[in-house]
C-alpha cells in the first residue's frame, strides 16, 4: 500500500494533471462544470473527471436556460417575486398529495423543503459569482421572442415570468445549451482545472475512518487508476436514462429510452450504495415525449419532443383516439402515455402517433427542441408519408409490425382509420372554433411559443389549424421517455451525501441528476432542471472547501 | 469481542430459545413462517425474531389464497397448465412494454424470467411439502363457490382457473389468512422452532469475509442483542407499505398508506443497503383502494378494498365524474386514482367517493374483503348519509374541508351535485341495458365474484342496478394504497441476496415482499402473492441449508 503517485497524465485538452487534488469533481455537465469552477474560486486544487469521449454531458444537446428565482434581471423588468411564493409552487407541484398550505414546510419533508429554501437563497449568487467569474453570461431574454413563462400554471405561482434565465453569446444573442457549457469550460479552462476525458469512476476510495479520500476510475490505459482527493469527491455524474434495468424498476412509468448523454447510467446510484445511502424521488423523471425509433436504436442524437411543431397536427392512440393535449409541456403531455386499461390489461396509449398534413410540413419543419416535424421529410427515415389517412393507417402498422419486439406488439385495433377520421373531423371544428374543450390545447401561455412559428391565418387560437381534406399527411411514432432521471441518493442542502444514520458521510458529495432532486414530481418550469444545479454546486464548492485535509488515497 | 452466549430467553409462546441457530428467519408471516418449517425439515436448527407483538404477518387479515400453476388439485378437476402458458402469461403482465413473445426470456430480464421459471417448477412441490409436514392443508375451493378466476384476461393465459388453491380447515371448509397462519405456526410449534416476538431486527452482522453471521435486534431487554447464525439469515419481513417517505420516492403512483401490518417498514431495503445490493421492482406494489380517513388515521384494522359490495354502487371524483370500472379487480382499479392532469396540474381522481343507496345497503353490508358497505352503517363514522344526491354532496365536501391537510386539499369543484345526477343517469340506464359501454363492468369472470351475494333480479349483468330515485344515499370516500410493496434487494432464484457485482452475499436471503418481486407491474391473480412466497421459501431453506457452517456472530 503506498500513497497513490502524483504521475503526471495528459488530459484532453492537452492540460498536464495530477492523480491528486483537493476535489475531485466526477462529470463535466453544467453541475460538475460549475462545481469545479466553484471550488476552485475558493482556492482550492480541482481535478475534473469525465467518463465520455467529450465533455458537456447532456446540456451540449439542450435548449438550456436556468430557472433563478428572485433575480436581478427579473426586478430591473418590475418582477416582484418572494420566497413564499417560490416555494408554494413548487411544493405544490413536486408533491400534489402531500401539498399543505398551512403546514410550515409545506406538507413536504424535511429535507425536500430545506433544499427548495437553499435553492431559492442561493441561485442567484450563483450565477452571479459565474458572471463574476467570467465562466457564464446571462440573459433574461429567450430565443423564443418573449420572456419565457413556467410551465405549470398555479395560484401558488405569483410571478409566472422572469426567473428563467439563458446563456448569452458573446455578441448579446440569447444562447443555447452548447454555448453555456462553451463558456464554463473556458472559465475552467482559464483557470486551468484539468478535465480527463476517457475515465470513467466505478468506486470512492475510503480512509480507516470511512471519509471518501479518492475514486477509482477506468482509463484507456488503466482499468483501476486510483485519483486522490484530500479534501472531498463531488460526484455529478447525471442520471440513469441509459440504465434499463433501472429505468424499468424505478421509473413511475414505462420509458423507450431518453436523450440524456449515453454515458448516463445510474453509476453513482450503485458506487454510493454499498456506502448505505438513502435513496430518494427514484420514481419520477424530467420527461419528454421522443420518437420511438431513434430510442430503440439508441441514436446519440435523440431529442426529447419539447416542442410539437404546427398547428394542423395531432396526437391519436392505437385506436384513432386523441388522448392529451399535444402542446402541453413535455412532462406533463408524457404522462398521457401512463394510462392504464384494466378492461384490456394493457397500456392503451403506451404509442402515440403524431400526424400533420402538407401545410405543415411545408411550414413548421425545423430542427431544434426536437421538433418531429424535419425540415425534410424525405431525410428522415422515421417520418412516414401517405397521400390519405387510410394509406398513413397501413404504413404505421407496417412500421409497429417491425417495431413489434420493441413495443410489446403494439399494432393499430381494427376500426383505426374510421375513428380517426372522426377525430380529424371533431379536431378539425375544434381549430375553427379556436377551443379545446376536451384537452384545452393553446390555453397556457407557454403553448403557443412552443408550437413553432406562428402563422398569421389562425387567430383565434395559434396552435391549431384544420387538417387539409387532402395528402399527403405525414406520421412518426412516439413514446414516452427522460430528458434524464432525478433520483439517487439523498444529499444535504450542501450536497454532502447523506449516509443510513442521516450522518453526511465525509468528503462525499453530489449535484444535479445523479442525486435525490426536491423538485419531486415536477417540470414545473423550463429551467427548473439548471436552475437548482448552480445552487447546489455553488453550496457544495462551499462545503467541499471546508472540508478538513484528509490523508489522500492509497492503492 | 466474545463469542456470543447461548443465554436462553424465553420465546412467546414459552418457547426456550437460544441465541445462535442454524438459520435465522426475520419476520412471521407466510414467507417467514414456511422457510423456517422448510429449513428445519432439512435439519436445521432454527430460529424466528418477529418485530410485532404478534405473529402473522400482513396475511393474518388477509382473505389468503396462492396461486400455483400446474398444481395436482387443478388436474384432478381436469385443468391442463404448461410451463409456456403460465410464463407467457405472467410475462405479459408484468412488463406489458417489454413483453416479446419470440424471446427466449419474453423480453424480461434474466433475473425476472429465472424466477418466474423457478417459481412454476417449485410452488407446487413447496405446497405439497407443507401438507406432508401437516402444516398446511389445502383446497382448490374457494369461498366464492367457484373455482377462483384469474383477474387478468388474456390470450397468453390459457388456463384461467384451476391455480388459485384456499387454506382448508380441519372441518374440510375453506379458510382463510388466519387459518394458513395458524396452520404454519402450529407446525413450527410442533416443531420447536422458537419464534421470539418483539425482536426488531435492525442490521446484519458480517465476518471478516463479509459473510452474514447474524443480526443485532432490538428487543424490550437490549436495543441491541446480537443473535449468531451458523448457515444463513432469512430475510421475510415484508415491504415498506408503512414507511412515507419511501412509498412517496418509489411508488408509481401517490397513495394514502396501505394494509400491511403496520410493523412492514420497508427495514430490510436500509439494512441490505450498505452491503451493495441492487434494488428491483421498487415501482410497483400489490395495490388496492382503500378508505382514506382510516389510512390517514393508519388504522390498524384498515384492508385493502378487494370486494367493493354493492350494484347499485359507483365510483365519482371531485367533478362528480365516473373514472372507471369500479369492479375491476382492486390492483386494476386502483391505476385510476393516478391519472394525471397537466391542464389543471392536477390528479382529477386521486380521491374518489363510492355511492350507494338504501337498497344496498341493506343487502350487501357485511365485513370482509374489505367491502366498503358496512353492516351497520351507524357504527361507520366513515360513511356519509343524506336524504338527496344535493346533500350527499354536502356531506362528502365537508368531511373533505376536515381532511384537507392529509389530501393536498381536495375539495368538490362546482358543479358537482349536476354532474353526478348527469352521471348517476347514465349508469342507470347503464345497469338496465346491462353493459357498461364505457367501462365494461361485470364484463370478466372475477367481477360478480367479487361483488358481494349475487341478486336475483338484474339477470343481465349481476354487478350493476340502477340506483334508487331517492335517498337516503351513502358515500366513503376512497384512494389508492397498496396491500403491500414487493420491491426489494435483487435476490438469486433461491432468494440470495444479490451484491453490487451480481455475486451472491454470502448467508444473505431474502423471501416475500421485502425483496424484488418477478410479478413487475401485475396482480394477474389472486394468491399472486403468497404462491411465489411458499416457492422461493422452498428455494431458500435448501440454499440456505446447503451454506457452510460459519465462526457466528460476535458482538
Amino acid at each position: 500500500m503506498t500513497v497513490a503517485s502524483t504521475a503526471t497524465p495528459t488530459g484532453s485538452a492537452g492540460v498536464t494533471a495530477t492523480r491528486t487534488a483537493d476535489v475531485i469533481v466526477v462529470g463535466s455537465g453544467p453541475a460538475g462544470l460549475s462545481a469545479a469552477l466553484f471550488a476552485h474560486r475558493l482556492g482550492e486544487q480541482v481535478l475534473v473527471l469525465e467518463k465520455g469521449a467529450t465533455h458537456g454531458g447532456t446540456a451540449v444537446k439542450a435548449a438550456a436556460c436556468f430557472w433563478v428565482p428572485n433575480n436581478d434581471l427579473m426586478r430591473a423588468r418590475g418582477y416582484h417575486d418572494t420566497k413564499e411564493s417560490t416555494l408554494r409552487f413548487i411544493a405544490r407541484s413536486a408533491r400534489p398529495l402531500g401539498y399543505d398550505p398551512a403546514d410550515p414546510h409545506l406538507g413536504l419533508a424535511d429535507w425536500q423543503y430545506r433544499q427548495l429554501e437553499a435553492f431559492y437563497d442561493n441561485a442567484w449568487t450563483a450565477v452571479q459569482t459565474l458572471q463574476e467569474m467570467d465562466a457564464l453570461h446571462t440573459t433574461i431574454d429567450s430565443p423564443l421572442g418573449v420572456l419565457l413563462p413556467d410551465y405549470l400554471v398555479l395560484p401558488e405561482d405569483e410571478t409566472p415570468v422572469g426567473r428563467a434565465l439563458f446563456p448569452m453569446r458573446a455578441d448579446g444573442t440569447v444562447g443555447d445549451g452548447i454555448d453555456m457549457i462553451n463558456q464554463l469550460k473556458a472559465g475552467v479552462d482559464r483557470r486551468g482545472i484539468p478535465l480527463l476525458l476517457h475515465h470513467q469512476v466505478t468506486d470512492v476510495v475510503l480512509d480507516d475512518t470511512g471519509a471518501v479520500v479518492g475514486v477509482t476510475a477506468a482509463t484507456p490505459q488503466d482499468p483501476a487508476t486510483t485519483f486522490s482527493a484530500r479534501k472531498a469527491v463531488v460526484f455529478a455524474s447525471g442520471g440513469f436514462t441509459h440504465n434499463d434495468e433501472m429505468r424499468r424498476n424505478f421509473l413511475s412509468g414505462p420509458t423507450f429510452g431518453g436523450c440524456a448523454v449515453t454515458t448516463n447510467t445510474g453509476d453513482f446510484i450503485d458506487i454510493a450504495g454499498r456506502l448505505g445511502t438513502q435513496l430518494r424521488n427514484m420514481n419520477y423523471a424530467w420527461m419528454a415525449p421522443l420518437l420511438v425509433e431513434k430510442a430503440i436504436a439508441q441514436d446519440p442524437g435523440l431529442h426529447g419532443i419539447c416542442l410539437c411543431g404546427g398547428d394542423a397536427m395531432l396526437w391519436v392512440n392505437k385506436y384513432g383516439r386523441r388522448i392529451t393535449n399535444e402542446k402541453a409541456p413535455y412532462n406533463e403531455a408524457t404522462q398521457s402515455f401512463f394510462h392504464w386499461d384494466p378492461h384490456r390489461a394493457e397500456y392503451p396509449n403506451i404509442v402515440q402517433f403524431m400526424i400533420w398534413d402538407q401545410r405543415v410540413a411545408d411550414r413548421y419543419g425545423f430542427e431544434g427542441y426536437g421538433n418531429p416535424v424535419p425540415p425534410d421529410p424525405d431525410q428522415a427515415p422515421h417520418v412516414l408519408r401517405a397521400g390519405t389517412l387510410g394509406e398513413l393507417a397501413d404504413r404505421i402498422d407496417q412500421r409497429l409490425a417491425r417495431l413489434a419486439p420493441h413495443t410489446g406488439g403494439v399494432r393499430l385495433e381494427p376500426g383505426f382509420t374510421d375513428t380517426l377520421r372522426t377525430t380529424v373531423a371533431t379536431f378539425n371544428a375544434y381549430a375553427r372554433a379556436g377551443k379545446d374543450p376536451e384537452f384545452h390545447r393553446g390555453e397556457t401561455p407557454i403553448e403557443p411559443l412552443y408550437s413553432g412559428p406562428a402563422q398569421e391565418d389562425n387567430p383565434a387560437n395559434p396552435t391549431m389549424y384544420p387538417l387539409a381534406d387532402t395528402g399527403p399527411y405525414y406520421a412518426v411514432i412516439i413514446g414516452a421517455g427522460t430528458l434524464d432521471t432525478k433520483g439517487g441518493p439523498l444529499t444535504s442542502p450542501n450536497g454532502q451525501v447523506l449516509g443510513r444514520s442521516g450522518a453526511p458521510i465525509p468528503g462525499l458529495y453530489g449535484v444535479g441528476n445523479c442525486v435525490a432532486s426536491a423538485s419531486g414530481q415536477a417540470f414545473y418550469a423550463g429551467g427548473a432542471t439548471i436552475g437548482p444545479i448552480f445552487a447546489m454546486a455553488y453550496l457544495t464548492a462551499e462545503a467541499a472547501s471546508r472540508e478538513p485535509v484528509r490523508q489522500p488515497a492509497t492503492r
